[in-house]
């Protein structure tokens, strides 16, 4: 794995539209925020094209990814949102490239897909956290939460003031931050993969199907009901994809229920919980569940392709320290 | 394959739920509508057992099921509804036993995991049809169009009546039922699989992966937003499910957008229609869209794991005939 340089004062950040259309004012919001940081923005012309629920058509999506990952100028690549639309460029990205020009990547939901394909086919670490549209680029910005673990995950000298060489550093959840809740016991160390369930149910059967073993699975969602995921945890159980993990991060599953639903009970085998509980809470394995990260505004930045480690006794997520550049 | 015999006066169904809970009162509708018909029903005093979205326990769900092919009372097993929760049961079946008990099986949504499953682990020709609380048993009972072909299908002397036995029969489609829209060109055979397009891709990647080389694919969908039946489409696509199909029924595709949604123009790229066009109208193959099967009171049955013709220069679809038992 390659673990790609941390930001420093100076390097240019590129925006991109890899899924859904953007909000111009969100990204211009988050352009000023990161450049007031001494980042500088790069992006295309034709970033906010519109296509339906695309942002322009998969072979503008897919040059302009390409583009921000061989652009020399380039030091890291910021897609604007999620939506949906990732998977429908993969097999127009060019993977030896972008490994020969490491770059540091972010986002979550449907960017799960880029995760995991530059994870497993460019052998590169990548962050799972806020984007430009949802936090950066967000009226009330990152909540101190989620700015703290984002910076502190991608810029130099934040990850240097947060985190010990040897020992990495630990995700602490303040009150007004969702607390983590331990199932199992004991600790596993593994390297994290996931991110968006739909996204790792959608990608089973394709050669970007994810690969769990020894791994610690990272699962989020919003606007699944129960049953969908339970069914999405079911393809993977089948697919055998729960069976050699380490351990698990389970992050919020916003808006399950429709609005005008009953919500079933907090103990309720067929609530969100009930059903996470089912897969998870007997699997021999240390899991931590109600985490902070997803589509939620309290969303934990965590590397994808690199280590962590859970310690279900304390309820807590380390993250280890990143391999060196060409490890 | 086996095709199991067809139902004649006397015989005994046994109705099951193995996925959703059961409405009384729509499953006593189609109890008595089947019994004026000349059959006897049996079930089991828990079929209406209700765990949160499941009729009961996996356990439950599974030894009914099993329970109904194995009792030499019984002829043929009608799923009550479909719902979710038939892949929780896959791996508890004995597939085996079912084949040496070859017996008439019907139902649609949900059911089509167990559709593929019987296909391709017993042998075994299923049914993809109306059910008893979705068109048997509903206040206004099967509407012609469905009962005609409901029967025809599975009842021996209706089927005797409407097929030949050289050539099968044609689904003929009168004003009020949706008029099936052909895409390419020329005539192709092969057999039948699919169903609902949810439960297909939610089975990839796993030992139930629905095996489409060769055959004519099946699906239709309710509730899915089109950049979901797009995701859907794509995971196929990767999974390399859409590369050796000889043909394609596209069935309908109901409630895709939210009431308070803007409905796309129906030549929109991104509609339901528009997402569909891009899979499979310049496919190469003969494809029959807006075809009158699925959610929908028009909802044809057809013979899963059978051979099946799709004409798409006369815009038709023939049901070839069915295989002896044994064969």
């Amino acid at each position: 794995m390659i673990a790609p340089p941390l930001l420093k004062p100076g390097d240019t950040i590129m925006f991109v539209a890899p899924a859904g259309p953007l909000d111009r004012q969100r990204m211009e919001l988050a352009k000023q925020r990161l450049e007031e940081r001494g980042y500088r923005i790069k992006m295309r012309d034709d970033m906010f094209a519109e296509t339906g629920y695309l942002a322009g058509s998969d072979q503008r999506r897919a040059e302009e990814l390409m583009q921000a990952f061989l652009d020399p100028e380039v030091d890291a690549v910021f897609p604007g949102t999620g939506g949906y639309g990732t998977m429908r460029m993969l097999e127009l990205l060019d993977f030896a490239a972008i490994r020969a020009n490491p770059k540091l990547f972010i986002g979550f939901s449907d960017i799960t897909a880029l995760h995991s394909a530059l994870n497993q086919h460019a052998g590169l670490v990548t962050y799972h956290s806020p984007n430009p549209m949802w936090g950066l680029g967000s009226e009330d910005n990152l909540q101190p939460f989620s700015a703290k673990y984002f910076f502190g995950a991608v810029e130099q000298a934040a990850h240097d003031e947060l985190a010990d060489p040897q020992d990495g550093y630990l995700i602490e959840c303040p009150d007004g931050v969702p607390q983590p809740v331990a199932w199992g016991s004991g600790r596993a160390r593994g390297r994290l993969v996931g991110g968006n369930l739909s996204l790792v149910a959608a990608v089973e059967g394709t050669p970007y199907a994810i690969d769990t073993q020894d791994a610690i699975l990272l699962i989020e969602d919003v606007h699944e009901a129960p049953y969908r995921i339970d069914r999405m945890l079911r393809q993977l159980q089948l697919a055998g994809k729960l069976e050699g993990l380490r351990g698990a991060v389970l992050g919020q599953f916003t808006d399950a229920y429709d609005e005008d639903e009953e919500q079933p009970a907090e103990g309720d085998d067929f609530s969100v919980n009930g059903v996470l509980r089912q897969y998870f809470a007997d699997a021999g394995i240390p899991v931590l569940m109600n985490f902070p990260i997803g589509h939620y505004p309290q969303n934990c930045t965590l590397p994808l392709g690199a280590e962590v480690e859970i310690d279900a006794d304390a309820g807590t997520l380390r993250v280890l320290p990143l391999l060196a550049p060409g490890h």
